[in-house]
């Protein structure tokens, strides 16, 4: 791959401020739901996907690739989400081979109930801690970052 | 919790952007270092942490919280990093009741044969996609909820 552009002082604080905080922010995040909801940060991520996709459901491909999962590792997730009564999968009305998840009542009810929760550990530990102005830059840089990934397809 | 300060339109664009860019950012740079060194985006963090740190050891509870992970969690994967021969356990010199983990040989190879890889993709996924000062405001921000995190004692 030729010479390695390897990050320079500012760069580098950049990528290790946001790798940092970002592992540490989703832990508390996390930590906080399974307290007092008794569910994971991804399962509720999972749960929001649904809730905005048009009939409550999405294929899972397109669902794994909203997550930055896998297809093997969204299944096993669904799967145990299935035995918890918060999603379902059925087969895909407009194509019989593909599978969709769905939102289940009790899925939806859990997200209702634990919303409060995440919002509020949402704005307490990064929200509310940045400038209107730093917001607005944060949309920015990763609304082109995912479309910079969407472009390379994944 | 009283009422519920639910997000205004341009601070759920932020948090909307953020969190899936990162999680697609996430799995790219997984993609990305599996395919070419087969080793796991976390592994690799594990190995980094390592490496920075004094002696190139860590106690596994200050491990735990750097990479956002719980002590068990972080448990399963050390002891899988240790059959892989990237790291071991030891009992920790300043505490015998604790413990560390090392970086091994082997983990250090590894490090340094992946390390074009993974800067290449942070280079192309985030850093080269923003302006400098774009990428101070990134530096600052997540400097001040890191801090925030630490002084929750998270």
């Amino acid at each position: 791959m030729g010479e390695v552009r390897w990050l320079s002082e500012p760069e580098m604080s950049a990528w290790r401020a946001y790798i940092v905080a970002t592992l540490r922010l989703r832990q508390r995040l996390h930590r906080e739901l399974a307290a007092a909801h008794d569910v994971s940060l991804t399962d509720y991520e999972v749960l929001v996907c649904l809730e905005m996709a048009p009939d409550r459901r999405m294929r899972m491909s397109e669902l794994a690739t909203t997550m930055g999962s896998t297809k093997s590792r969204l299944s096993h997730q669904i799967a145990r989400m299935e035995v918890a009564g918060l999603a379902r999968r059925a087969p895909d009305p407009e194509d019989k081979r593909g599978v969709v998840a769905e939102l289940t009542p009790g899925g939806e009810a859990l997200l209702k109930e634990a919303a409060p929760t995440h919002v509020e550990g949402v704005r307490a530990h990064l929200i509310d801690l940045m400038t209107p102005e730093e917001q607005s830059v944060l949309a920015r840089v990763f609304s082109r970052v995912d479309e910079h990934l969407e472009g390379l397809g994944s």
